[in-house]
């Protein structure tokens, strides 16, 4: 084991998280907030941290194997979320540290679960505006990723390779770009910033406030969901809903293609067999819930329009694993929909965005290849002689990657039914199997909002809870195997 | 496709069905109840349809292959739920007759969900014993297997083989305990009825009254779960309770190991790895749910031995698949145990019997090879170069067969996903996520209650949601596999 790079690395990482957080430290300065001082301090104290070690422990050689990719990859979000949650506390706008770095790994994870109860976020927004940027500014960097970032722009010539962005990146497989990791990590980040930018733009149009619509832009960038309201998104006006359910969508699209769109290449973009998929199930499940709406008694959804939009909207808020709500709070929450609108967003939250995108979730490719494994066992139960091969994107799927799917299902479920039984643990008032099911569908599929009580968030949950989701979400986040892997003995222990 | 030898085959197990039909018939003539018409009606048709399809359909050859299998499998099940359903509708006990085919489901498949009320099974306890006799007796029937039935009891000398018996047994995999097929389904079926014979006599002795020991070891036998009273076992005594339990455990062991064990060879037979494990789920679960209950303030689990006991019948009854409660109706129902309980044994719906038992769920065996195909993924991830070999029961376990328990699972999961959301377009007064939940894991697992206002019985669902059920109780029963092919054109279709 390379120990040297691993901790040279999270040096670097430290480095950035110093540099990111001067961002919100200079916003609380001009907007003369006075939690100016506990952003300056978390500055001081990951700058000092990175500079330790990253001129203390100098690696002989940066050859790095899978091993040391998955770690790196772990200790760093572990890293950035344990010491990007200090600002809260040290400002006392999150007094308890397990409820900052909750929040902090909802945020970096692009969950967008809060602890913080509406009231407290609505008052933030009068008095915390720095802490709340810093709050979704995580979702913009966790989106896609700190070690792209860190790969992207970091001088020098050091090129840890696509192990690193592996671990990192989301899908079941990761396609390069280009052929050097960092240029794919440049062009990944590029393609992010315009986006986003756009979206602010756009936002600003159709008459969001300025400071709301870098928030919710990152917040969407991210795929991430933290609002500055305690009623998400349902208080601005049809066009910003419209606006974010397109960007939601989008976000969720593998960034590949966005890249083979500016080179020209349509033909290969529209290919995909992914997008479709994507796209179709967005379609379908509007529909669906769009009728169940209308057919409803729900007083914001009695005409179409209405019942499109805020169909679309929740649509593509939870196969996104945004998690924004743009259902107003007057009529309540999530819990007001429809027993069959909520069974299907529930099916979303499960499938997620495309691999490569910033969306969470099992991943739209990986459920297909799952699909596909069913459909190719159902076939060798039919005819035991005869195996066909499988084909996803024009190709011959192998077996291997089959079967590593398959498999990867079964750790997450596993993981889902060990973390469903845990929550049970927790005796907080209003707590029922249904609503401790979605908590850990939406942690680990990094959404955020679930059903029953924990629609309004989850701070009726007991430290435990919190700690178990908060390592849920970067279990999500990381698609397992860094996080699991890096806590597993057999990894350290030399043989 | 051999149509001869299959529908040939149904006329058999309708013969078969006929003779079972005499046995309630009987009874209902003894004890002078209405409904010995309705029964020895459907006697006639089953005889009238099982005579002209084994007289006027002759095959001509004998050979089948796992296509057909799966088929004859399929339909017989069918058959004898929709044919096993006439007497209910008949005699006017169930008018309906996809209530009756629910129940008859439920019944063969050894799932024992009813859309019975709680009064009416007291009512039907009153005037309706050889009714009840019969629901029971379908649980009977269903553990060991109707095909199974027809292969140990015909005679001639056709010998359909393993390809059958497979699609019939539960388990990933089925061991001959003996080279034929046909003594196999003896051994099988002569430990079956020793069994049921010797909780027959225990219950007896323990003091329960004579028709109820009877009903009660069917419903044991099969891991089934019909009781005759609305409140299940609560209502007798403590050792009536724990002869349950222990029959629910033993039940859920494969019978092959029984066999080893009256042969002789205990040493091999205690090697069993998924004996250990189920045993050590059960002692584990147990201990955790009995601290729960005498942690809560639950009237019947005040004191040490009620806690252990309530626990102990709980768990037996959700990870055998069998479904009994001796919760009080005081007290209310399964709802009623705190939430750590519940989650526990949602958990445990899931786990089920072992594999070549009677009972349901995705088999202990089965979801050991899962675990072990997750580490093997895992290791993977860390030495991508290494591949070790994973044992299980002291055997190196296939990639193929790593493979099919992976892809079983995925397909499993699709089911369940795809029947929780069906489910949520029925309209019932008080359904919710959780009930419709938990309703489609018991009716696929083949348990029988649910959570949420289902606890009581199915009787709130609409006739599309009954007909899934149902339909998910067979596909449950059969592995997947029989009904879903059955099902699907490609296997009809020529090519």
């Amino acid at each position: 084991m390379n120990y040297k790079v691993i901790f040279n690395t999270i040096g670097k990482i430290a480095i950035v998280l110093a540099m990111l957080l001067i961002i919100p430290t200079v916003l609380a300065l001009a907007l003369g907030e006075t939690s100016w001082w506990a952003l300056l301090a978390t500055v001081g104290i990951s700058l000092f941290i990175g500079l330790v070690f990253t001129f203390a422990i100098r690696p002989k050689t940066r050859a790095i194997f899978s091993k040391e990719g998955l770690i790196i990859v772990a200790l760093s979000w572990i890293y950035v979320s344990a010491i990007g949650a200090l600002p809260f506390v040290i400002s006392g706008a999150i007094p308890n540290y397990i409820d900052a770095f909750f929040e902090t790994c909802s945020g970096f994870s692009t969950t967008g679960a809060t602890i913080l109860e509406g009231a407290r976020i609505d008052a933030m927004y009068q008095t915390d505006k720095a802490l709340l940027f810093w709050r979704s500014f995580t979702h913009w960097i966790g989106g896609m990723g700190v070690i792209v970032f860190l790969m992207a722009f970091e001088s020098g010539s050091s090129n840890r390779g696509m192990h690193v962005l592996r671990a990192e990146m989301p899908g079941p497989t990761v396609d390069k770009i280009v052929p050097r990791a960092r240029s794919t990590a440049q062009i990944l980040y590029l393609l992010y910033i315009g986006f986003t930018a756009v979206e602010i733009v756009a936002l600003l149009i159709a008459g969001m406030p300025v400071f709301d619509s870098f928030v919710h832009s990152f917040g969407t960038a991210g795929t991430g969901g933290f609002g500055v309201r305690s009623d998400s998104i349902a208080s601005y006006n049809a066009a910003c809903q419209w606006i974010i359910t397109v960007f939601m969508v989008l976000f969720g699209i593998n960034f590949n293609l966005y890249y083979l769109w500016i080179l020209g290449k349509f033909k290969s973009a529209f290919k995909s067999t992914e997008l479709w998929i994507f796209v179709g199930v967005i379609i379908a499940a509007t529909a669906a819930v769009s009728v169940d709406l209308a057919l409803s008694e729900l007083p914001f959804a009695q005409n179409a329009h209405d019942a499109v939009r805020h169909s679309a909207f929740q649509v593509a808020s939870f196969i996104s694993t945004t998690g924004y709500s743009s259902i107003p709070a007057t009529a309540g929450d999530i819990n007001v929909f429809p027993l069959f609108s909520k069974g299907v967003l529930f099916l979303l939250m499960f499938i997620g965005g495309c691999a490569g995108s910033t969306g969470g979730g099992l991943k739209v490719s990986r459920v297909a290849l799952l699909c596909l494994a069913v459909k190719k066992e159902l076939r060798r139960v039919l005819h035991p002689r005869n195996a066909n091969a499988v084909k996803f994107e024009g190709k011959t799927v192998s077996e291997e990657r089959l079967n590593g799917v398959a498999r990867y299902f079964g750790l997450y479920m596993l993981i889902l039914a060990a973390a469903t039984v845990l929550l049970c643990l927790d005796g907080g008032k209003g707590l029922t199997i249904e609503s401790n099911i979605t908590a850990a569908v939406s942690c680990l599929n990094n959404i955020g909002p679930a059903y029953g009580v924990v629609a309004g968030g989850y701070y009726m949950y007991n430290w435990f809870s919190k700690l178990l989701l908060s390592f849920a979400m970067l279990i999500g986040r990381l698609e397992i195997y860094p996080i699991l892997l890096t806590f597993a003995p057999s990894t350290w222990i030399r043989r």
